[in-house]
């Protein structure tokens, strides 16, 4: 189980993931070495599952990213969610109760390259019944 | 514009977010100076947003992830968008042309505490209509 | 915690909600007192929540059973549900994540009944502003 | 036809299923076997279906509950329902005019669990084209 | 009760609203008085609800008929509904279990007109939240 | 075209379309002999498609009247919509823009013959891939 | 009544709106003048309603282009379907039967402004309820 | 890239696609020959992608105009995209990220010839599943 300081620790770094050890420390009042093993107890248990950089997409050149829902025979449910994961473009996705059971976050350049992604490229899985792409507009949060 | 030794250091970055500057440097067979200035630069310009920890909500006692759609009135929209921000169980926040224009994803201890979220907290805030939320089962990327 | 004989009784139990701890007791190899310090046990920690005999409405002239959802103003969504516990024509009342977050179990004698009862009686609530009723044609199990 | 004192005993049942026919007959000022007289013809006549202990799921491990709505091509209908009687995680098949034909009250102890079941084990019967779970959050009555 | 003499007068009624009784009597060997009797009594107990000539919409200019799907507050539902069958544009008005509870039929000259009467009149009624026409195309049978 | 003459036998026969013609005749302050000729004239050219008599269905024992939303492949919609007006329990069929293209009244006992209707006789035919059966409640005009 | 030349004439113009009348008349074996006249007997009917030059938006910057529902208060519709006209955003307005009564066309620079103008200018109009905004991902014909 | 004079010419066009070079000229106070360099210019750049006449659809004969969604195996999607193209009475196509990413605006005569098109010619296409006419009942705009 967590204690109160791994929680604080956690929050630090859903925060600010590239923190360092020892300002982490400094601010817990506490050693960089404790913070260290903390931290690594909570990666190895699969708690902190990774950090990333957070980017705007739009700052890049992908104007389009679209919150995509997919419909699926359910015999083929499992095999479809695993095989999107392997296309570059989408970069999240997970198993949901809503409208679809499978949403996938897909970064395009424009309109007519989604298209293309979603038509030509992922369309073409196996077992895919309907894709129902809604354009994020912005992030506030 | 971002040369292609830029987007090779977002792509490194964005998979592992605390990667120290001299394994990106050598990586990219250049010096831990210039990656240092290319993502500060990239950090003031907004293209990268910051870094952060990546969580297993289920393993801290969030069993609960809800993606959660809110209607509201035209005349509020921007307004509540904004104060779903303030909420600390409220992680992401968006605007989207899905069946909610309000995209949100909140984090609960159970369904028991879900409701109350929802109703008791979110829910006063003046000009939501309508709340849709979706439980992820499992997220796969 | 339940340990495997508890789940036996259980599984027994929502089977023959009336089954004496007598009988209980000889199909599991234990005392009858042993079955009925553990039932007590479960009952007073809310596992066990009562015992119901379980009608068809139908033969007792209930012949329209409709599962109904309720869209509310969020503000008075906890009170909506709360009162709808108090119709006697109300069998069951849920929140839940579907396409309306209240759902009630309403038995009624015939359409019109059922009209009546949403729109004369239920539908007098204050913040309700949607009722959906479907009918269930068939309980299969 | 069941006359006024029928009624009563089944009211009495629905809310106390276990309760002794002995205090049933106090309660309405009548004989032990004329209750017990009126039982049995009211269980043979298939007014009263059985009786069942009714258990809080979230206390024995099933933390998530899910009504989920079934699609099927016309011709597989009857012969789905059927199967999914065969569940032992789906406690409840009805057959309704909602938005999906057929619903299912299935128990699960996650999210993970649920598209376990849903899709490595349901999903395999032929005929179903679309699985539609809502988590039930919360039951009030 | 009706006998089968009865049910056979209701088919033929039911295609030839206007067909003589001295006919009918012929066809189901029995008296011309028989006929009448047997069709006073049902029309008396509200079996048989009257007789209507079945116009093709189109050919006295009517090009437009909306099968109307109304939404309302529930508080004013029975008080719409009763209100929508004072329209003569309203040829016929029901409730249901449909994605709306209020159904009507409504006859328009053209898409313009439809619009006019959907908004300058029927919309005017208090209460009504929300207008759902859907155009029939063919009628078959 | 149709005179004011023709507009008023419709108007007369589509609110009692047993009324005798010399009746009519001297509504109107016309002869016998020109109502006949009228009517038939309109009835030749199919602007009267016929004549029937309207059944309140509960009082002949069919409790359940569902408006029933069918959707098909493309390809097998004409004879999907040809094929439900050959059935018996089918009332009425039209092709309308609404959610599902073809419609059909369809007339049952209670909920299982519904069930049985729809998934053991109706859902044989090919083509079908879904059925939305919306029960009518109350037919108030 | 319109004959085939004009029909001819028509066509010609829906594809080309800018064809000079004598390459009309020389295609039409007919005389520059006749076309002019026909051409401004239809203009002057209203079967021409004006010629547009049709734009790539993408190619002058706007990068979103959403064919946008909105759902009204019956009460509002004629007036906020006029006040929707006089947006320079908004580049068509129509009444519909589909999911909602109002469809406009609005170009925007990119997400961000298009939720700024939904929200900050249209949503303003009082009576709208709901705005649906659905991306054109690509314009083929 | 475009500067204002550019477009001013285009806002011009826009509004009056067959306004005289001379006129525009005059207008923004420049040569006849500036203004058809900007405009050979514009129309070859793709900026400018024709000139069309606008026609009042019912004048001609066209009472029934529908704005159609598709529904198509992605698989096939792009495919029947191109093939709708080839129809006459199919007057627009475009992709979208609404209910349904292919929408098409169809002409017909009235609702049975509507009928007709769609299912008779377009619903032959190899992969479509299913089609949603919506009626537009106006044009404001």
């Amino acid at each position: 189980m967590l204690d109160a300081k791994d929680m604080k620790i956690l929050e630090i770094l859903m925060k600010d993931g590239r923190k360092p050890f020892t300002e982490i420390a400094k601010e817990l009042n506490t050693s960089e070495s404790s913070i260290r093993k903390r931290v690594r107890k909570m990666e190895k248990e699969g708690i902190i599952k990774g950090y990333i950089a957070v980017i705007d997409p739009s700052k890049i050149g992908y104007n389009v990213v679209a919150l995509t829902g997919f419909d699926t025979d359910p015999q083929n449910f499992l095999m479809v969610a695993k095989k999107l994961c392997e296309f570059e473009e989408v970069k999240k996705v997970y198993t949901s109760t809503g409208d679809h059971m499978i949403m996938a976050e897909i970064w395009a350049k424009d309109g007519q390259e989604l298209t293309n992604i979603i038509f030509n490229k992922i369309g073409k899985i196996e077992g895919i019944k309907k894709v129902c792409p809604a354009i994020i507009l912005e992030q506030l949060k």
